[in-house]
């Protein structure tokens, strides 16, 4: 047998003690995949004080990140503090020590994807982010490998757990938005301050990620259109329900090789589709490709032992590399070279169905006025739902559904509608997929 | 850029043709992916005669296997013909002169897995089979490499298509097992001789496949309890619809490191499980890690593009382990070695809730009888249906669903109650999973 190859970390939060348990736990395990022993060689953390759901031994601990990636024994270093700053300096100073990196960090990867990448191809280690998109579920493994053989049609994922828990809270449960939040955060499903997961930026940082391993080109955060489920409304998720969908937030990636939406948004969901059944903190990618047609991945998308599961499966990965002497047999992003032409399509130029709500006065000929402007525009509706008279109500709901539409012209018919004196709300706009 | 890889096929029937176009085809793509281009050099097959969907080149035909496997240009040999030999001698002279093999041959490794491995573990060749379990869901990668730092608790798999496509029928369009079967050959997803899908060979050697990659040991048909769908009746899809449960076929492993059941054959799964969902020919395997919990891969397990797609997973696997010098980077098994402790337990021992219909004469006295044989072998009951008079009818339907129970005991039971004059038929048993 080879000689054990050592491990350190960067970072011992959740994540961080759920990486040590299972290198130390299943220590024997993991000895039989890899073929040698992986060795927990040094833990950093700036406050060893805090509790722990796993207590790392006292001799792996140190204050000093520079510890780990300098220690002679350690060949791949584990990032696992998350934001931009240091993790970006620990991961560039490894990576130029000679070591191989694993990280858990989409913000970094979407942000600074590009920086760390070119350190990467220069210095031929490897680069694991098997973690940093829908935790436990191998869904960058099923890219680079799995599904290599396919040109992606389309992913549509649900990859913020928290954002998928309030949906499913709001829509089982009766709640409001807000109360849904309190519940989320309650159960730890949610952190203090929840906004970058209810705000769609979580969900477009792994949608980055997702986009360049599918398409073979670096995409970044500006190329993604991001719409959060702050907005939606508990009547929005009856009427999808009644017209037999559910919303979920959504991130979208789909089209030829030449040109790609990215978007994150909440999306009505058929209620037959495998996906609307994804419910609570579960994650899932449905992955459709021209040879494979639709496939999908399922699990937890976050917690302490998945995300642990899919980091570990990162440092074997790198580990098998380093016994056969094959650092960098896969490209991080699948493709050898990410200088593909592929383009992002602009937003106005999406095409889709449309839910909308018009919030109106109950009068006579507010149906064709909307109707006039919409036809106007060349969106032809599809269903409408219109409640009977709310008496006590200052407006009522007009509840439509659109064939497929141009987005431009969708928002522009929408600018006119809202000007209208018989419309008392801002029409609530949500796109309607599958 | 290194020199073209060379891969030959042996087979150019609907999967042989699939890969052909494949590597034609998408050319580019993998080079992007690969790093270098994958060159198809030679195709054999013995009848060049019959239509394909695919037109093969004529310079890349050949009716002698033995072209394929010792071109010098061939690096990787795909074999594709199915059954035991030739293609066993194939596969063993392909790796004995060096050459790198995938196969989409789950009848051929689940039965001589062993004899195969040896030759891969002596040759240090590469055996990519990422097709014969599936189809497009990449499910070994996942056990091989995504999930490799987790103990399988439990996997359960809908893995044969033309059982799940007869059972769906079945319960949707309330038709008969021959109606259903009669369809499902009159849409190609039966074949002429459709034994060993719908008695449950077929999934059983998927199982063995899986148990072996989840718990390091290469288990053989007869560790696996078979049992097919060819006695479900409609009675029992009603009835279990009832109760809120499918019945789907399924292959089950589960166990601890020391001890595992594997075994296939129809199940209660409760309606509202994702497994459920899967309807038609599409596959699922749900599978249970200790760290990263439950998980889903779906997908299509058979067709001529979805299988293609996973055997040419398996070609850039192995293409991509030639261009980095690291051929058997991973354990075709993942486990390093294959001597496990790990037993099978026995079906006698194992634990299970039950669905039972017994078919009884309508006379007072009769559920007493049942139940007091049941509560004699320490069975109890969970709940039962007994519908009301049935005149004309020679016996009337009383089902029960159990709790948990152990086999053995059941089994006796209903040894003794179908001895019971009351007892009109044999009773149905069909074990409940979930």
């Amino acid at each position: 047998m080879s000689n054990p190859i050592g491990v350190g970390l960067i970072g011992a939060g959740t994540i961080g003690c759920g990486v040590a348990r299972l290198l130390l736990e299943s220590r024997e395990l993991l000895t039989q995949r890899v073929g040698t022993p992986l060795n927990l060689v040094k833990v950093a953390d700036i406050d060893w004080e805090r509790d722990r759901t796993f207590n790392i031994p006292e001799d792996l601990r140190t204050t000093e990140a520079e510890e780990v990636i300098n220690h002679p024994e350690v060949s791949i270093v584990v990032e696992l503090i998350g934001g931009i700053e240091p993790a970006k300096s620990f991961i560039i100073e490894a990576l130029n020590k000679g070591k191989h990196v694993v990280t858990a960090n989409k913000a970094l990867l979407a942000e600074s994807g590009k920086e760390i990448l070119d350190v990467v191809m220069r210095d031929g280690a490897d680069l694991g982010f098997e973690a940093s998109v829908a935790g436990g579920i191998p869904i960058i493994l099923a890219l680079r490998e799995g599904l290599v053989a396919n040109r992606i049609v389309g992913m549509y994922g649900i990859i913020n757990g928290t954002a998928n828990f309030i949906l499913t809270k709001m829509e089982d449960e009766n709640l409001s938005f807000n109360e849904a939040l309190s519940q989320a955060q309650a159960l730890g499903y949610a952190e203090a301050d929840p906004t970058l997961d209810i705000n769609g930026t979580d969900a477009a940082h792994k949608a980055v990620l997702l986009a360049s391993l599918a398409y073979g080109r670096l995409f970044q955060l500006p190329d993604v259109h991001v719409e959060g489920i702050e907005e939606i409304d508990i009547r929005d998720i009856r009427y999808a329900q009644e017209m037999g969908y559910t919303i979920k937030l959504l991130a979208i990636i789909k089209g030829e090789q030449e040109q790609v939406e990215i978007r994150v948004h909440p999306a009505l969901v058929p209620s037959q589709h495998t996906l609307s059944k994804v419910k609570g903190a579960f994650n899932a990618i449905y992955v459709e490709g021209d040879a494979v047609g639709p496939t999908m991945f399922y699990g937890k998308g976050a917690g302490e032992m998945p995300t642990a599961s899919a980091v570990v499966s990162d440092i074997v990965a790198i580990a098998r590399n380093i016994l056969s002497g094959a650092s960098r047999r896969t490209a991080p992003f699948s493709y050898r070279n990410l200088s593909n032409g592929v383009k992002v399509k602009p937003m106005s130029e999406v095409e889709s169905r449309y839910y909308m709500r018009f919030s109106v006065l109950d009068k006579p000929g507010v149906l064709s006025s909307i109707a006039g402007i919409l036809g106007n525009h060349g969106i032809s509706i599809e269903s409408v739902i219109q409640k009977g008279h709310q008496t006590h109500r200052e407006s009522v709901p007009v509840v439509m559904m659109t064939h497929h539409a141009i987005e431009e012209h969708v928002q522009k018919a929408l600018k006119e509608i809202d000007k209208l004196p018989i419309v008392v709300h801002p029409t609530v706009l949500i796109r309607v997929e599958g």
